[in-house]
């Protein structure tokens, strides 16, 4: 067994309204902040995952990430390895 | 000038106290799932910039990193460029 560490990016889908980010450009705004667009805020969960192997752990992560990390519905989300 | 879109991480620094980590690592414990250890949740944040070249959006970037994103004493960020 060893021990592997990834990130699970999760962002909300395209089309999706994004409250967080919606409210950053309007504070950008205030702010006098000018040429900033697009800002979509989501999660970036990190953790370590013991496996015999990167391929078992990934399914793990895998599996966590479509049902406790992201909401499938709404969200996408992205696995990299770190570390 | 030209759009630049960037990806913003923020993660709970080391030795910082992360509740939602702490939550996740319960939730997994109670689903029956092992191996899975050192959790941590932050935030990612993704923007386009209008600038006239990478390294002035990146300055602004930085800029908003470090004062709207992020908790400069208690969270640590990375800056990467996407799309």
């Amino acid at each position: 067994m060893s021990a592997f560490r990834f990130a699970v990016d999760v962002m909300p889908k395209d089309g999706i309204l994004d409250p967080q980010g919606r409210a950053v450009e309007g504070s950008l705004a205030h702010l006098g902040v000018r040429g900033v667009t697009a800002v979509r805020v989501g999660r970036r969960v990190e953790l370590t995952v013991e496996a015999d192997d990167d391929a078992a752990a990934r399914v793990v992560v895998d599996r966590l990430a479509g049902t406790l990390f992201a909401n499938p519905l709404i969200e996408a989300w992205q696995v990299e390895r770190v570390g």
